[in-house]
């Protein structure tokens, strides 16, 4: 799964992505900080503030419940498209004139989407933040969308798709694991979208995504800096406020996976790898659709099995039995539908990747036999909430975390309670969700092989 | 891919569709038979009429240009279901009634759905066809469509799924080959649907499907039999005539399948299961989408390479090697989209399915490095052809070939040249289909594992 950036500062690797969305921004509660305000505008737009007021700083983040799962049948990458088509011209300003506004100001700005949601943000000084609010509700309503713009820019994402998809094997091949890992969900189909089927976008289906989903009521504007949430939601209203409450959207109840029963495999041989590497991956619950407390052992498992150099993987296959050159485990939590468990791992040296493998697998089965002790447990809880508590060192991390939390059927409250309810977890039930969920005979895997492994 | 009956006279097999579908039905032009006539009614509706005076009967085919493959998204199993319901009460007729009336007059009926369309049949005496039209006519728009009448024939359709995918190894097993071999056409779902999907189906989608699909101008009427055109152009406009048009229906764009880079694999192991086999399949063009000639030349490849006792794979692995129970190909010619061609063979005694595997892409390799001979060609296209003239001797195989054509886009012409274009196939077109598309690193196998094998 990866996720893209207009104006990308280099490729989102999934393993990048789980840092920036899963264990960053998750603040605890610390003595002396605010608390997030959230309070909703007239027209249904919910606004978070989250004070920080270590520097003269602000980011400004519009989230737009709407990403790639949500496309009709047919007209995969829209929602990508479409955040692309927002830095075009409206009513009111021209195309490029909020790039340079922010430029002039020394701030930063981006875009991103994914499959749950479409993102604008920037990092200026707080006298600039009711500016970005102004071009943000600006184009929210307003831009103009002629056939030569949609036209002009369809080129460039055709051209990101072949440089960052087409002519890179490993994303060939992520992008053929999803669509068979997921074989009903919408999460089965890249972001940037099929070629064939971005070669056909157009001025009506970019108009169409417009007035469907690009509404106060379907955004969530997420402030965090050094700003008072009064003076926020004063602006928020000069602004933002201003814009007519679109119609009700259609509810996001999106075609779900049915009960996987077999083990598939996917390989991907080709002449520009060097070293072969695999990850398998399950279909698990997200936040958003797990029973209690599963969702938060998934993590705490993910953090054991393969979180980091101290995780079960690496120490085994990395430090102890010297194989492999690296291995590890996520879990991609923060999804609204249900969402995909991964392990991994590539040799070293003269090693296997079939021994790579065996040995990850391996270590699933140990947990699933025997749990995870008391003290390891203890230890991944320590690191996770930790590395919430340094997340509140990045502005932009803690943006993300409310916004991607927000815009997937959460809340505030989810996100202040998160480290509680990671706290609560126990062994007994980390070793239930690797025991049901991560069953080898059904399960997905990907080889990404050389040229001349074929046949192996 | 499975076909669903409504009231099954067994399950219809791959193999047995490609019989019905692809091979049968397809008149070679003979002294003294009239050709099939074709006209359209003033609602839209297309007739036609093949002639067939050897017994007093008559086939009444009403085909609906609407299968599985058109479902929304989230409502897999309508089509299906669709059918089903089609039997229930009308605002003129009560649930049963055709039932009854047909077995009353010694004849049969009934009615399948297919990825691409819906048919319902009755075979019956003449002087019974005007009456088959108008319970046809009657039921294209008039069911009395209940909540309870809904939910009662849903719990049949959930068994269905049950007693016929859910209880079989191999229909679980193909239902996940499909959804792994098609990322994005609509044909990765299987027919029956999915259950989650199923469960949730009701009145207000069935009627919906209805309102857009079940007209005059999207249906085809094919009558087989001891009939005279005029006779029953004016039976037809007696009954299907008196039918309004419906609103146009929208075009039969689907999603397309992007090129695949990947080997997939998917492997069931079930208890159940005695003996191991695997299928290959690879996305190929339909008679529908194919450029010229390249669909005729994957007939006669299939023919050649598995199509029946004396085919390459059937000498070798079960003849000449000895160490296969079965192995075979076939191509399922007659779709709207792009298709699937499939090749597979299941070991004999203590064979390994690994071997037999090994000897069926030995054999499709040989075919790309050498091609076939002029000999074995031209014994296909007879046989090919051969086939065509046996399925004269049976109506309803007939009608199923008009029909199916006329609803996945073709004409009556292009039947009746069909064996005028398999002629005109040549070796070096067999050998670049064979290349062409049968690439082994770019495939799906499917592999079916007795419990002890896992592992293997």
């Amino acid at each position: 799964m990866t996720m893209f950036a207009a104006n990308p500062g280099g490729w989102v690797s999934k393993t990048l992505l789980v840092t920036i969305l899963a264990f960053t921004g998750i603040r605890s509660p610390m003595a002396g900080e605010k608390s997030p305000s959230d309070f909703l505008l007239r027209n249904g737009m919910e606004v978070v503030v989250i004070p920080d007021h270590r520097a003269p700083i602000v980011t400004h983040m519009v989230w737009y419940k709407v990403g790639s799962a949500d496309e009709p049948p047919g007209k995969s990458g829209i929602a990508h498209f479409f955040e692309h088509l927002m830095f075009k011209a409206t009513a009111h300003h021209a195309a490029g004139e909020l790039d340079r506004t922010v430029s002039e100001i020394g701030g930063s700005k981006n875009a991103f989407t994914y499959y749950d949601y479409t993102a604008f943000h920037e990092t200026v000084p707080p006298s600039a933040l009711e500016q970005m609010m102004g071009f943000e509700a600006d184009r929210m309503r307003n831009l103009i969308l002629t056939d030569d713009v949609v036209k002009t820019e369809r080129d460039v994402i055709l051209e990101e798709r072949r440089s960052r998809i087409d002519s890179n094997p490993q994303a060939v091949l992520e992008e053929e694991i999803d669509a068979t890992l997921w074989q009903n969900q919408p999460y089965r189909i890249s972001v940037i979208g099929w070629m064939q089927e971005m070669e056909q976008l157009n001025r009506e289906d970019a108009k169409a995504f417009y007035d469907v989903y690009y509404h106060p009521n379907n955004a969530v504007l997420v402030v965090a800096g050094d700003v008072e949430p009064n003076a926020v939601k004063a602006m928020a209203e000069r602004t933002f406020g201003k814009i007519a409450r679109g119609p009700d959207l259609p509810p996001r109840i999106r075609p779900a996976e049915p009960e996987q029963n077999t083990r598939r495999t996917v390989t991907l041989t080709d002449a520009r790898v060097s070293v072969p590497s695999f990850s398998t991956q399950w279909v698990v619950p997200s936040y958003r659709t797990a029973k209690e407390g599963e969702a938060e052992a998934l993590d705490l498992l993910a953090e054991i099995l393969g979180g980091d150099n101290r995780s079960r993987l690496y120490q085994q296959l990395v430090v102890e039995q010297g194989i492999a050159s690296t291995a590890g485990a996520y879990f991609q939590s923060t999804m609204l539908d249900n969402t995909n468990f991964t392990v991994y791992g590539a040799p070293r040296g003269d090693a296997k990747l079939a021994d790579v493998e065996a040995a990850v697998d391996a270590e699933i089965a140990r947990i699933v036999k025997d749990g995870v002790t008391g003290d390891e447990l203890e230890r991944a809880k320590t690191r996770y909430v930790r590395s919430m508590i340094f997340a509140r060192d990045k502005q932009k991390d803690m943006a993300n975390m409310y916004g991607s939390t927000l815009a997937t059927g959460g809340n505030v409250k989810d996100v202040e309670e998160r480290p509680e309810r990671i706290r609560k977890v126990t062994a007994e039930q980390v070793k239930q969700v690797a025991a049901r969920y991560l069953m080898l005979d059904h399960s997905t895997t990907g080889y990404l092989l050389p040229q001349q492994q074929v046949g192996n």
